[in-house]
């Protein structure tokens, strides 16, 4: 049933987006009965978290291409095509929307963007052991510089994306590493 | 009148943010008829991009240190306190909030980023004069990689913003311009 339900809300999200999310819709496509949605995920905050954290469990390539500009331009092009994506695009926009309109969501959305966070930092975790880059970055924020660009684009300056703002945006994080200025603590 | 609607909008944004935006409560608090609200301005798109646009004219207050180093901390810095002041910080959210549900006020965010932008690369124009970034450099763009991490932060992450972590972001778009990862095409 928790699957159906999520399952529901994630197809209704790309449907009707944050704002036309509504317990009887999610109810009536999940063939759950509204009572029983309202009781165990409380209501729109609680179907948005839960479908998040589903979302957070997929598998999310990391890409491995040998090395660290290869793998951080891959990553920012994830996000920039994930959102170019007709299915994936509207869903995550929604996820952002909620998040922005309700704290619940948006604890829920930090959530995800810490697992995101620790699973991308990989690539420079593999760039520190190989060498291209000193061991006292702060490989979480490696990720964050690289990849904030895209974002403000897409939901603050409300500007296209093209691949090159991407990669730009990528060797713009690997620059300031390697020049010391995203060092940890 | 126009006036009056506009500040009555803001003052309605900070008390209840973009949700709770209604007509009904502009007109209240502006003293201007409901039916009139709903001729001139349409309803809460209208009102927002009417009040975005007035946000637009206010004077940003550009640094001038006499380094760039200095400036683009400034800028960054700017923009962080800007969101954490208990008046504008709710106006400002509430702007970024209404252009992800709405494509009128996404098309007046998008005006006034243009016109930010446009203002604050003037510091990274001086930068260039004085010799300190070569004249390729794309001088919105660094203005982009610099304030977006706090974007990120704030809007999709859903993380504190530290006063350090705004200076690393303004470090770490003036390294990638010296680099030349941010020249132009």
């Amino acid at each position: 049933m928790r699957d159906a339900v999520r399952q529901a809300t994630l197809a209704e999200l790309l449907d009707r987006g944050y704002t036309g999310l509504t317990v009887e819709n999610v109810a009536e496509r999940s063939g759950v009965h509204k009572t029983t949605v309202y009781r165990r995920w409380g209501g729109v905050e609680g179907l948005i978290s839960d479908a998040l954290e589903l979302a957070g469990d997929e598998p999310w390539p990391i890409p491995d291409t040998g090395s660290v500009e290869g793998d951080l331009r891959g990553i920012v092009q994830l996000v920039r095509t994930g959102f170019d994506d007709p299915e994936l695009g509207p869903v995550s926009s929604a996820f952002v929307a909620a998040a922005m309109q309700n704290p619940s969501a948006a604890r829920a959305l930090h959530e995800f963007f810490v697992a995101r966070h620790e699973q991308s930092a990989e690539v420079v975790r593999r760039a520190v052991a190989r060498g291209e880059l000193p061991d006292v970055v702060d490989v979480k924020e490696v990720i964050r510089v690289a990849v904030a660009p895209v974002y403000y684009r897409l939901f603050v300056a409300h500007e296209p994306v093209t691949e090159r703002d991407a990669d730009r945006a990528a060797d713009a994080a690997l620059a300031a590493a390697r020049a010391g200025v995203l060092d940890g603590v």
